[in-house]
Parts: C-alpha cells; structure tokens; sequence
C-alpha cells in the first residue's frame, strides 16, 4: 500500500463500487455519487474521477472543476472525448471488457460459419437434418483494429486454421493501414469490426467497402454502430449476398421495425459483447490500480491517445 | 513420387476420391468400389482399401483377403475395429475431421454460455433484450480425450481465460487416467467429449459421473453418442441442473419424439462436427500420403492401437 503526502479525492458512482474498489492507499478519500443525483459535500475537490454509465459528461465534468483523471469502464471513449478538457487525462476501460468482447464476435462468426441458428430452428422443429457446412480452415479475416479486442479475435480464429490481416489507425508491422482497406476487402472472407468509433471509423464500411466483400462474406461488428453504413449493410444482407453478426446497431436499440431483424443472414446479439457476469470484478481491480498509479505518481494506463 | 517394385492395388469408394486423390506413385493400381455394388474384376488383390461411409465392415472385408490396410475417414473406428483382423492395420482418419469437430464444440460451447439460442428467439421476435451473460474467463474444463479433438477445443477456450484439465485413457505427464474422473468432475464448469467410443469410454458418463458434476454445468459430447447415459443426462438437464450441447446422440439419428428435443438447456446439432466442406480434401490429402508411405515401404500415420 503506498501512502501520499496530500489527500486525494476519488469519485466513484455506487457505494458497492466503493467498496469492491477498496483497500485504497491511506490518503485517498472515496466520495460517492453518480453525476445524477445530489452531489455529496467536497465533491469539487475530486482529482479522479470513475465515470459510470449514468451521469451525462458535460453535467459531470462541470462539477468536477480540478479534475485530472477521467477513468471510463468502456472501451468505447466516444461519448466523453469531446467532454473531457485537453488537460485532463482520460482512461478508457481497454482490458475489462475487450476478452468477453472478442469472445462474442467469435461466438456469432462460428456461429454463422457452422450455422448454429439453423440447427436451432431444426431443433425446436425436432428435425434432424445432416447438411455439409463451412468451418474457418483456411478462411481469410480482415481484423480492423489491432487492439486488446482484435487480438483475441484473431487468437481464437486461428486455431481453426483462419488466417488474420490486420487493420488499424496506425500502419506499423503486420498491421496495414485503414486507407489499404479497399485493397484489402476484396480477399476477406470475414470482416471482423473491433476499432473506437471516431471521425475516421464513423461510416467506414459503407456501400463501397461492401461492395468490395467477397460474395458470402461475413460482417461482423461488436465495436460500435455507426461504423458500418446501416442501409448498405440491410441492401447488401437482404440480398442474400453477405452476412452479419451485430452485438452493436444503428440506431441502437435497433426499434422493433427495423428491417434488419427479419433478415436471414444476420444474427443480432443485443450490445452483450463486454457485459459479462465477470466485467465488474475486472473492472474494478484495474480501478483500483488506477488509483495506485495516481496517488503513487506513476505513469496511467489505458490513457486515450488525443487526435 | 516413389516408384514400387511390385504392383500395389488400391480400393477406394467412388471414382470421384480415385480422382482426388491422384496422382498416386507409379506402380499403383487403383480400384473403385463401395462395397455394396458389385466388385470389379481384381478386387481379391486388394492391398490398401479407403472404407467410404458406405459397405458393412464385414462384407467389405470378406472380398478383400489380401488386404493389409483399412483406412478409415471418420476420427471414429469403433465400428471398423471388431471385423479387422490383428494382422491387418486400422488406420483412423484423425487431423481430416479435428479441427472442424473441434470447432463445432467450441461452437456450441460458446452459444451456451453467451445465450445465443435465446438471442436467436429474441431477435425473431424484434426484441433488444440486454442481459448479462457469462464468459469463459476463470471456467474450468475438463477434455475428455488429449487427441486432436480435445487439442484444438482447449486452444480455443483458453484463449478467453477458461482453464483446461485433460483426462484421457493413459495417464501421462498433464493428462489424468479416466479412473480420476470421479475427483476431477466436482470442480469442471464445463466436460468436453472427445474420446474414441470403446468398452471403456461407453456409458462413462452416467449418472453417477453427471451427479458429480456441479450445478450449471456444461456437458459438450462430439464424440459418440453412448459415452453418455441419454436417460441420466435427460433427467439432469431437464431439471434445469445442468446444460449440455450434443452434435451426438444415443440413439442416432434422434427419434422426433425423443424427450431431449425440447429440452431449454440443450442444443443438439446433428452429428455435423467433422461434415464440412472442407473435410473431403483433408481426407484425399491424407490417403494420398498414406499410399505414398505403403507404396515406399514406410511407416504409416494415424494406426490404430489395438487393446
């Protein structure tokens, strides 16, 4: 346990996150709220920030005036980045959710590849229908994004004799860059979805990248919406000539008369990718490191790089 | 390619694998039969025979007094091993059907625990439902069978953090001996099948074994049907004690009026695990080297170990 020379204020948004956080070092002070309601006494002093899924950033922010730390517990850092003032430092939730993330787009990819919804339709009819299918020997991905998310993916994938190409912002060393990818699609035979969305990523694949996928291919997304062009996406599965795993929509919710539920080759899964029984327990360990590193002076991680 | 001193003459079950297969080592002669229709002239002669799915093992092998190799295509040989004399060598077809089986457990392993089939109700019914699910960080796996099978399914699960466990009919260094079985039950989130069906592995898992299991409970069988007490596993499943994925039954094929069917913690898919695509030329590939190995006199792969 380190202990600080100042006391440090820490705002965290339930009292059992409080106390699931803790043992915190001697020094840091735990206030409680949750941006909505009443904010207790001394918030104004609060260094560091645990931001939940309640509280709007702007409302938040406001009264936190001597903030420096933002830390989130999504991947996901879209919503608060315009909020958040350039000389604070934000933390995003990389690590929490990202293997239950990946770990469903791999549960919708195999399921589609092995036609699992079928054999379940089959099975409520009592039918026992032997019928050849796919499996992911020799399947070529096109992972976009090479993060803590993309990684796992393309772990389990390759077990099954998949080969992985990767995409991100950044071209570095077995990884391309994202204006490669009209070069790219045309050789995916799965397109696996796992970037923050950004002023880059916000409609990416649309009616154009699409159209370069293979007939058959398989989309799949359990990053963000707005990545893919919803309409594109609803022409292009409703045809019949590509599929699609969704953990994420747009809009989202998707509202009950959308077209893309009846469509037969999308499985949609209902934003579940990071919301596992275990993410809190994962949560909060690395909150409470956080919070070490912080009083400790030490370097953050998960900081959220800044255009 | 080897050339041979002799002429060696191989059967195999449909012109189209005599077509696959090619080319094989000069000096081969290649028959086609499939043990139903009638033989061709010089089936006596038969050296090295390529069992299709087709001909009864006792018919078949009364018209081949000659022979010296059964090469099966299924992982599987319980039906094979009874009707092959001790001097004639069974090879199975392990490596053709792994993966792809391997795949399919992970497959049904993964829609369990992340409630695809439910999803799958729900988007049928336009309904964004959110709810936490489990993953599979921190699950403890008990394979069954250290073959390829139970290789891959481990790979693939403890890529998202589950723990594996390997018993397996000889005990070696990180597998435990099946009479461990009762100690290591109480502790497995998940008993993943990929065993050989044999005198010892039938009825293995019988309600004693299931008893031992603890409440939630994944039971994942892509191995052979009888390794489990259908009876016991209904009971237990129905209950809503444990849950069970079966791409095997017993009986096989599931009779529409089985009670398993219509079970809420089951999914059954019918016998699909090795049957995709891309198995035939997985297997051709391995007869292909296979005759290449008898041809030249060496040693051949996937023997069989008689008891």
């Amino acid at each position: 346990m380190t202990s600080v020379n100042r006391v440090i204020t820490v705002c965290v948004p339930s009292e059992s996150a409080r106390d699931e956080i803790a043992p915190v070092p001697d020094g840091v002070r735990m206030l409680v709220w949750d941006g909505k309601s009443p904010a207790p006494d001394g918030i104004e002093d609060t260094d560091f920030v645990l931001a939940g899924y309640m509280g709007a950033p702007d409302q938040m922010l406001a009264a936190l005036p001597r903030v420096k730390v933002v830390q989130l517990m999504s991947a996901g850092f879209d919503v608060w980045l315009p909020h958040v003032p350039e000389d604070v430092v934000l933390c995003n939730g990389r690590g929490i959710h990202g293997r239950a993330t990946a770990e469903l787009a791999v549960t919708g990819i195999l399921a589609i590849v092995r036609q699992l919804p079928k054999f379940v339709g089959e099975q409520a009819a009592h039918r026992w229908t032997q019928e050849n299918s796919e499996d992911l020997d020799e399947k070529k991905v096109l992972v976009l994004g090479a993060g803590d998310i993309g990684g796992y993916i393309a772990r389990a994938l390759e077990v099954f004799g998949a080969t992985i190409t990767y995409v991100a912002r950044t071209a570095r060393d077995g990884v391309h860059a994202i204006d490669e990818l009209p070069d790219l699609l045309p050789d995916a035979d799965i397109l696996a979805i796992a970037v923050p969305l950004n002023a880059q990523t916000r409609g990416l694949i649309d009616a154009a990248a699409l159209a370069e996928l293979p007939d058959g291919a398989i989309v799949a997304n359990v990053a963000r919406g707005p990545i893919i062009d919803t309409d594109a996406l609803v022409a292009e599965t409703s045809s019949g000539r590509l599929r699609a795993f969704l953990d994420v929509t747009d809009p989202e919710p998707l509202p009950a008369d959308h077209p893309l539920w009846d469509i037969a080759n999308v499985v949609i899964t209902p934003h579940v990718g990071g919301g596992t029984h275990g993410w809190q327990r994962r949560a909060y360990r690395l909150v409470r490191e956080q919070i070490e590193r912080f009083a400790a002076g030490e370097q953050l991680i998960n900081v959220v790089a800044r255009d």
